[in-house]
């Protein structure tokens, strides 16, 4: 089970094909049709995970493992570390039409609570494997793209971009060299400034600016 | 004065044009030519902003008000609030060489430690005025772009963006009307999901692609 707090996330994932177990609410009248535990501020306060809980809170079922589709572009995540982040990349990831994220099983819970706040619903529209991240690479026939601060410009790239798998690292140490050897392109943000820092980009900022110029290409090409 | 803390920050703050005021360092001699004062790490523990402190902390003093560069693309932050998110965008507009970022004056102050912590050493090379961000764009005859939910598409778009001011709204909100109606051209990045959510995307991944798609066009027209 995970839990989902706030109105309009609460209402996504009922409105989703995640299946609810208990909802409580200050103001059960906001939910018709549904069975909902009247509880008061006090009360949600012992219960919430935020320091100002929100009206609603909800506990939903963490759904059965669904196949992956792989006529998509694929975001695979190696060993994530910070929820908010995570959160944030599935916001992104669903902007620009990921349909599938594939993590390592060492990246944090989906579920996690920091997660679900910071995906604001998008948690109940994207389909979340953990799996050995090695193995899938080794075994899918598909274009394996990598970002790392010497591969070639993305936006010279002239390749496919609307299916095959995009691989992040993880916030401080990027993508690992056992994953490396498994990339087929290496893929940069160029610098425009002429200079050498800052060393990096934000993870979160780096996948947006990827996405959104792989969305770009593939809509331009379809055009 | 302000704190940087963490050696790679505080070296590249001694490389700037900032001015030390005092170093502390649990080992003084990582630091030649400048006069450190050794400290334990129980002592860093107490003058830390940082739960786990790193062995150098420094001293600066804030630097006078620098003249804004108008012949560069400028980016413009009214009312932000997050010092995480300051500090991501200050690191993220260096990266596509901004030199100038303006913010309204009731912007959280880019001097607050964990936006100098997750700036990352980019606050010494960019130059940040506080200032009346409704006056600024009012006076000044450059295009003003600002990011909506229904503008034209940032990737369509065909004006100059070489120069310019680039505006960015609070979080939550977004750019407030008072400034809106300031604003020249609204531009918006396109979902590429064929839904109506998410209904936003984070704040600094927004800027991270608008920046880098200006980069890109401008790059272009150069080559």
């Amino acid at each position: 089970m995970f839990v989902v707090e706030g109105k309009k996330s609460v209402f996504e994932f009922i409105n989703s094909k995640f299946v609810l177990h208990k909802l409580f609410s200050k103001n059960t009248s906001e939910f018709k049709m549904i069975n909902v535990n009247q509880v008061s501020h006090s009360e949600l306060e012992k219960i919430s995970y935020l320091t100002n809980p929100d009206d609603h809170l909800a506990i939903f079922k963490i759904p059965n493992i669904k196949s992956i589709n792989k006529n998509k572009l694929i975001v695979g995540l190696e060993s994530i570390n910070d929820p908010g982040n995570l959160g944030t990349i599935i916001r992104t990831c669903e902007w620009f039409g990921i349909k599938d994220i594939v993590c390592s099983s060492d990246s944090v819970d989906c579920y996690n609570p920091k997660v679900v706040q910071s995906a604001m619903g998008s948690l109940s529209r994207i389909n979340i494997t953990y799996l050995d991240l090695k193995n899938f690479l080794k075994s899918e026939p598909l274009n394996k793209f990598g970002t790392f601060i010497n591969g070639q410009s993305v936006f010279e790239n002239k390749i496919r971009t609307d299916k095959g798998i995009v691989v992040f690292g993880n916030e401080a140490n990027g993508i690992s060299n056992k994953l490396r050897s498994l990339i087929d392109i290496e893929l940069t943000i160029p610098r425009f400034n002429n200079k050498s820092y800052p060393e990096s980009l934000n993870l979160s900022n780096s996948l947006g600016i990827i996405l959104s110029e792989f969305s770009r290409k593939s809509n331009e090409k379809k055009n």
